[in-house]
């Protein structure tokens, strides 16, 4: 590859964004908004031009908390007109069950009864409407679901309570025809003291108690899991392994602390390119959407800079990993390191212990093989930074 | 509670102790042994003596590294006597995959298929020890499973190796009609930059697409959680909520760093508490075992005082858990903060969506209501305390 | 002690709490205002009753961003009211340098020089404000002094503006008279990736590069060392050591992860007990304040519920560690680990190297000796529960 | 740079390494050596072969604890024909008081004195042997000087003690007419739980203090700052700010967790960026040192490797780091950026505050800017990427 400059993103490229992130007005704990807000349709033409192929949204980024049919549909033609005149998808949409202070312990899981039924009727709702926009994916990330004490949360029940809300929105779903299939965003803490299913492992052992769990699966996001100094590409790769990664959230974080939404790319350079090649190599197909939030330092020039990067870091380390994989050096070495023996099962067909027990073998001098990861982990990080070939 | 002093251990509270703990001579990365090597034989009978009712170990702990079958007989003998003398008994063991250098990259999950065939032997020699020793359950702390750098280990292909020596241990143990399950010990990183099967969760969802599922379980360590960020007792809560709480490792530690195996009680006091709780009163009834290391600063004194200090924290704890639980004024709060409710399902019998639709409701009204968390928790605190009655 | 529930705050434990803490309407990231607007005038009435002694503030707690002269004084009246019926002090103040959008790179080191010149204006004018008020203390907290990016900031330059603005404001209290000192408050990241001087090492250091070094400390937080994985009376002693705990900012936090400002007590327990330990007995003769967020599951009740409980907590853990350093039996313990000698100069006064040099000593034999940490910090463990005595 | 291949250090590159790095033989808590003990002579002609200029050790890395005179020159002896062949330098030497069970409590600050005394005995004649083998630097990391608990170790009292092993050294280097300056190696934990002066910070402000605080800088490493979650350029770029940065451990490290030792490049990509900006920028001009370990995974195959690999990532990051400064579209960026405005001071030469108050400023117009912050990091990445020119 040589010709970076002009890397450009296709639509073929499958690139998605959520309206909440180039949206996103800059509110934290400790300021206000920084940047105005952001008219959806607008959002859907300027994504389109940088070359995404779809946007993904809340229910309540679109309209107010609380809007009544005919509101919504006030707030939602201009977002059709613009998606139909930009010809963008909406793969994915996602309920807000969050922001409003009724939320204040969560959703699904509220200790409050009648707090979880009106989270349900909201996300049904939202059900609905991502049907009708044709979107296959429904996130779930259940932010506000947790506990900042340990007495304040039943943890088995709230687990109960949570099975029973997926259950439920399979059951509407397959009831209703919908093409639609969720995915579970875990994250670990932040807002809350501790989330519920803080992991993409916690997710995806919950997911196997629910009734319909074939609809089911998760929506790792980068710096979720990086939060609680996993491995994010390594969590890919279960989820693969389980055949439950039905959606990705891209985007920056540098370890153990706040939740910082950078855009991809930034943030961890090494897990951005292990994250690509799992999800390059791995049998994902579904959008490569990003899930960041602008930093507050940026106007929207630089908002725009920042969706335009996202994409644009994707291409660049896709064509990376594709080098790394091609390179007969890194092909070599691969062997080297044994990594293809892996791949041999560790019984012969048909063996049994028995057998097995029969094999001599020779510790220390096995031990004294190396397994030469770090030459190959050095090809890679070449290839990172371009210094090969 | 006034009898604080007269507060001892008996083995109807279950307590055991790996040999590793009382015996760790104090190697780390910056130094060298600082106690001197004990005898398994005398480490039973002082485990005893302080009210312990169980011991574990590796095989390694026991008889050297590569001992053939009368060389292990020789180091068991005088073990099998103490438990004899002690009615001292042996609920589970553990095989050492991680010391000897032939395990550089592991055992079950390791790039050399003669190494995994040898794990496997190892382990499966040491299930026949277990089985005649009594113990019903078989831990795998799969410590070198992980990589470093991310070429060197496919994570998915390691995930079928490790299916597949768990699907060979337990065919083995139903083959050999051994009462006998295994517990999965989970842990992120250290002495591998990342490990397999990185928390409980991951390790639950694994453990589902085994073959004989049923007899796996987890074996989760406090420490080994709380280095990822996460929250102790929600994961114990989480592995019950699956059935799957089959062994438990108690010790301490302060938040992400280096595994620092403290003394039960010492780390996370808050932690400790509700690990206690949801021990107690979450339906776990296997041993209490802590799996701990007493720090380099201490002589055998100082390691059997840590000893006692474990067991006797643990039911310091539980006096006050039972009390926090039968505080009137605590089972008011609970029920302030509607902790009760979560309880009830979010849908009434035979409630249809359609049903649950017609529910008005008025959420600015209803985020008014405080959950009444922080009275509740400061209960909670102030019976760890013991400032209450 | 035994009358746990007669404990009560009175003045003379000098306890004060920021009007921003019970006034926090519980904004983030996530989720918008749960709580109805504090008036300053009824928090002053309320932390009054509870048995406050002082209440410190923002400019912007009190009055809007951008207020005249007129419009200050309208909002101060009622708060000078309430401060006078009450007899409530104002013994620290505090200049808002990061909430409005002005601030988005920070305040004295953003890298637009107009904006570091309305910073320092904003600064001094509140510095003014709060001399008026009789505040011997103005904490500055640059949180968004700081970066997510690397060529953004440079540090060096950074360090050379924020030493200027010290300068500047150290010179004007002299100027004017003041009898005022800085204490500098660390913060490692939140709301910016990386915040410039991060911990209380760090700030202490650049504090002897400052003309008016003498006039400027830290104001240490319990939850901001601990989000760097730092110990808490660890920095506070070391900022004593230096002379130069100006302040405290007490609240609650459970590791590396977003900042959690839990009420004090909440979180690290044993952390709690060593803060109030080096607090009481390491010199510092400061306000015990309070700086945390009743969690957004709370309604007002909830919010003084835990301003009660800070206080509280500390009169526990105060009664606690008398007990604790009183108690014959830790006395003893304090002298088997040696811990007094450790107050022993290591030379002998007028001793040489020659003369040192000339010692005999046997290493492996002192090897030997074990230190007794673990037995002294159950004994400190028991304390905390309440165990003993 | 187009020779990426013909890349190749040179002594004038100045890099050196501990020979406890490529002699490390992999013992951890968890497992024994799995690599030979290597011959410091054959590290040090490996080592100039590979393109180093010097090597540096602890004492014990040479000869064994407790050797005498003649011992210790017999061990020397091949050292120092290693280096006369070679031409290599010894720019830093150092103590171990962190291996031997005696330091189980540390070293300068052990409670019991008669250690601390020996310690220091330990150190003074390393500083011989340092000044004979023409080292300027004495590095002095005191890994063991820290506590699991809380009343272990009095820190101020501890502090006490680490000045007056410093100022003693210093005064003993004076006296002796060494040519000698100390960098102390500041680490959070590990093995410790919490260790004294934990960050560069606190190094910086201990510093301070000292008798001769001018002969005493820092050696901040990599990885001990990230454990803190801190960003270990920013810490260089203090240090050099306040003209202490004596000496720098370059290696890699994943975040908060175990101390991890990897090849410089490895771990932290970005942030290996931004350090090699600062050490080229910033003023230093010490050694470019390797402190790290080859993972256990390899043999000494792969120990040469990651040496190798260290330099010649320095030396691709030193090109990338040129390229990126000189890039005109990178120097607009910068401009955009307005980061040549924090250079200029914020108040006049000669102004007032009064003439500052009368400045007048629209902080909702300035609020509008955008910084461009992010702009300028998607080019900095670039560069990484080498995706530019």
């Amino acid at each position: 590859m040589n010709d970076w400059a002009g890397l450009r993103p296709t639509r073929d490229d499958r690139f998605s964004f959520g309206l909440w992130t180039v949206g996103w007005q800059g509110v934290d704990v400790f300021g206000g908004a920084i940047r105005e807000p952001l008219d959806p349709a607008e959002a859907v033409h300027r994504l389109s031009d940088l070359g995404a192929y779809g946007i993904t949204f809340h229910d309540n980024d679109v309209f107010p908390f609380g809007a009544d049919a005919g509101v919504k549909q006030q707030h939602l033609a201009p977002l059709r007109r613009a998606l139909e005149e930009t010809g963008l998808e909406v793969p994915m949409v996602t309920t807000n069950l969050f922001s409003h202070p009724v939320f204040r312990d969560g959703g699904f899981t509220n200790n409050d009864r009648d707090v979880r039924r009106f989270a349900l009727r909201k996300a049904l709702d939202n059900i609905d409407l991502a049907a009708e926009l044709g979107a296959h994916i429904f996130v779930a990330w259940g932010g506000r679901e947790g506990a900042e004490s340990g007495a304040a949360k039943d943890i088995r029940t709230a687990l109960d309570r949570y099975a029973e809300g997926f259950d439920l929105m399979a059951a509407y779903v397959l009831d209703q025809g919908y093409d639609m299939r969720f995915a579970i965003e875990p994250k670990p803490n932040e807002p809350r003291g501790d989330i519920l299913l803080p992991t993409v492992g916690h997710a995806l052992a919950f997911i196997e108690e629910l009734e319909h769990s074939e609809l089911v699966g998760v929506n790792p996001e980068t710096g979720h899991e990086e939060m609680a100094s996993l491995n994010y590409a390594h969590g890919l790769a279960q989820a693969l392994w389980h055949g439950k990664l039905f959606h990705i959230d891209l985007n920056g974080q540098t370890g153990p602390r706040y939740d910082q939404d950078l855009r991809f790319g930034a943030g961890n350079a090494r897990g951005a390119f292990w994250t690509v090649d799992i999800v390059e190599n791995g049998g994902y197909d579904g959008p490569r959407h990003f899930d960041y939030k602008p930093p507050r330092t940026e106007d929207m020039d630089g908002v725009w800079a920042t969706a335009e990067a996202c994409m644009r870091n994707y291409l660049i380390l896709r064509e990376k990993v594709r080098a790394f994989r091609a390179d007969p050096e890194v092909q070599q070495a691969l062997r080297d390191a044994r990594v293809d023996q892996l791949a041999e099962p560790t019984m012969a067909p048909n063996e049994t212990v028995a057998d097995l027990r029969k094999e001599s073998f020779d510790p220390d001098e096995a031990a004294r093989r190396g397994m030469g990861f770090e030459r190959l982990d050095q090809l890679a990080l070449e290839h990172l930074y371009g210094t090969r070939g």
